[in-house]
C-alpha cells in the first residue's frame, strides 16, 4: 500500500495548476470576534464542480501513464467525486465511466452529464455498484479512481492545504471535514511537513463518528447507519486514509447536527458565502468549544458548496 | 441642489478609503456560457454591513465638518442604509440616530442596534417618521443623511464604480439595480467620465417601475404600492438621483419576478456567492433580454448580500 509523501503533493501541485482554481482564503471579524479566534478559511466551495474533490480527481487523471489514459477512467459514486472525475478526464479529452444507483436523485445525474461523464446504472446496493463497476473496467480497459483511498487523489488534495500555508500561514491549528478521509490525509502530510508544531485536528458529525471511533480504537470502524446533514461524511475511512490519520493527525472531534447548522448559517449570513453542511463541521466544532482554540490562529478548510436550494436547513426563525 | 462630480467621487474615494473594504470582482465561466457575455460581477454583498450603502454612509460621516460632526448623525430608515449609517458614525466615535417604524422586523432593529445605533421608534407611516425624525435633529443637533438623495452619500455609492473600472476596465456595459438613485447616479458619473462610450443602463423590477416611468415622462413618477421580491428597490428616485439619470444614463429596463428568483438561483449555484434579490435584478434584465449585450463585456454591481435565510424564494424544484 503506497502512501503519499509530501514530495508527491508538490508534484501534484505542479501538475494541476493549470486546471484548478487556486481558491481564496477568507477572514471575518465578526466570527473572529464571536470565536476569539483568528480563522482563515480555504475556499474551496469556489473550487470547480465546487468542491475540492476536483483536485484529487484531476491529479489521478493528469498522472496517468499515456498507455493508460485513453482506456479513461472510473468510479462509482454519486457526489461530488464522480462530477470531479468527470471534468478532469473531459479537460484532458479521455472518457470517464460513472456508475451511480438508478436511484440517485435526478439533479445528481445531471451534473455528472453535463460534465461529459458517462454513467452506467446499477442497483442501489455497494455490492451492485462494486460488481458493476469491474464489468464497466473490464470491458473498456478504464482505470478505477477510488474516492479517498487512492494514491493520487490523496496527493492532490493535499494541494488545498499548501495553498492555505502559502497564503496565510503559519498556523497554530488546521482543520478539516472527515468522512472517507481524503481531504484530512492529504492535509496532514501537508501540514506536518511545511508547519510542524501546527495541530492538525478534523471534525465529523456526531451521528457519523467512525472516524473518531477508528482513531481510539486504531482501527478501522466502519460507518454504519450514519445519520446527518452533511452527506458528504457518510463513507468509512480508507485504508491509506486510516494510515496517514494514525500517524499524523492530532484528534478527530465530534459536532452535534445542531452546531452543523449554526456555523453553516454563521458563514452565510457573516461571509454571504455559500458552504454546504460538511464545510460547515470544522467551524460547529470550535463553536461547540470542541478544541481549546482561544487566541489560536486556525487554518480550516471549506470542502466544497453544493447544496440543493429548495431544501436548506434554515427553519423560520 | 448640488450634485457631484467625478472629482468628489475622487475625494470620497481617498476619504472613506481606510474604512471600507475593496471589494472583489468576480467572474463565472458557467455563467459567460450561459450568457454568451463576458460579465464581471463586483461584489458590494462583500462590502460591510453587507451592502454597498456603507460607501454613502461613510463618505457622509467622513465628509461632516468638526463643528457639526459632534452632534452625529440621523436617518429614517429601517434597512441597510441605517445599519450602514450606524457602523461609520460609531467608527467615527459619534452618534447615530435612527428613526425606525415601530413594527420593523426585530433582526433590523438589532442590525442597528449592534452598529451602535441609537434607535427612536416612531409609527410606521412617512409622515411619522419625518416628523420623528424632524424632532430627534432638533434635540441633538445631528446632521440629517437622506440614503440616496444627498450629494456625498452619491459620490460615496460612485466609489464601487470606480474599483470595478480598475480592477477590471473597460466595459461595454455597466449596470446597477435602481430604487432611489442612489447608487446608479453615483456609478453614472464616474463612468461616463473614465469610459464616455461606455452605456450605463439600469434595472428595476417591473412591479416596482417608477424609475423607468420616470426616465420616458422626463420627470420623477413616485413609486405607488410596489410590488416585488426585491426589497432594497421599493423606494422613489430622489431628486439629485433623477437629474443624474436624465444626463447620463441610458436607459431603465425592468424585469419580472420570475427572472429575478432565477438570476438569484444562478449566482448562488453557479457562483456560490449570497446575493440579495435586488442585486440579482440587472444579471435578470440580460437573461430576459432586454437590453441587446450578447458578446459585450459587462460590469455589473451586486449591491448587497443581505438576505433573511428562513424566507428564501426557491421552492421546491
Amino acid at each position: 500500500m503506497r502512501i503519499p509523501e509530501f514530495e508527491d503533493i508538490l508534484a501534484a501541485q505542479q501538475r494541476i495548476r493549470a486546471y484548478v482554481h487556486r481558491t481564496p482564503v477568507l477572514t471575518s471579524r465578526s466570527i473572529n470576534r464571536i470565536t476569539g479566534m483568528d480563522l482563515h478559511f480555504k475556499c474551496e466551495n469556489f473550487q470547480k464542480v465546487g468542491a475540492f474533490k476536483f483536485r484529487g480527481a484531476s491529479n489521478a487523471v493528469l498522472s496517468l501513464p499515456e498507455g493508460k489514459a485513453q482506456g479513461g477512467v472510473a468510479t462509482h459514486s454519486s457526489g461530488n467525486h464522480a462530477a470531479a472525475l468527470a471534468l478532469a478526464a473531459s479537460m484532458k479529452g479521455i472518457p470517464a465511466h460513472i456508475v451511480m444507483p438508478r436511484t440517485a436523485p435526478g439533479i445528481k445525474k445531471k451534473a455528472v452529464a453535463g460534465y461529459g461523464g458517462i454513467i452506467t446504472f446499477c442497483e442501489p446496493t455497494l455490492a451492485a455498484r462494486e460488481s458493476t463497476l469491474a464489468l464497466v473496467v473490464a470491458a473498456t480497459g478504464a482505470t478505477e479512481v477510488h474516492p479517498y483511498d487512492n494514491f493520487q487523489v490523496i496527493a492532490g488534495q493535499g494541494t488545498a492545504a499548501l495553498e492555505l500555508i502559502e497564503e496565510s500561514g503559519p498556523f497554530d491549528l488546521v482543520m478539516t471535514p472527515v468522512g472517507g478521509g481524503g481531504l484530512l490525509s492529504g492535509t496532514a502530510i501537508a501540514v506536518k511537513k511545511l508547519l510542524p508544531a501546527c495541530r492538525v485536528v478534523a471534525a465529523e458529525p456526531a451521528g457519523a463518528d467512525d472516524a473518531r471511533r477508528s482513531f481510539y480504537a486504531r482501527e478501522i470502524i466502519p460507518s454504519v447507519n450514519p445519520l446527518t446533514i452533511a452527506d458528504g461524511l457518510l463513507t468509512s475511512l480508507g485504508k491509506r486514509n486510516f494510515a496517514v490519520m494514525m500517524d499524523k493527525v492530532d484528534d478527530i472531534v465530534t459536532v452535534s447536527e445542531e452546531m452543523i447548522v449554526e456555523a453553516m448559517r454563521m458563514v452565510w449570513e457573516r461571509m454571504k458565502i455559500i458552504i454546504e453542511p460538511s464545510s460547515a463541521v470544522p467551524l460547529g466544532a470550535l463553536l461547540e468549544n470542541k478544541i481549546p482554540a482561544a487566541g489560536l490562529k486556525v487554518g480550516i478548510i471549506l470542502s466544497g458548496g453544493n447544496v440543493e436550494l429548495s431544501h436548506l436547513p434554515f427553519g423560520a426563525s
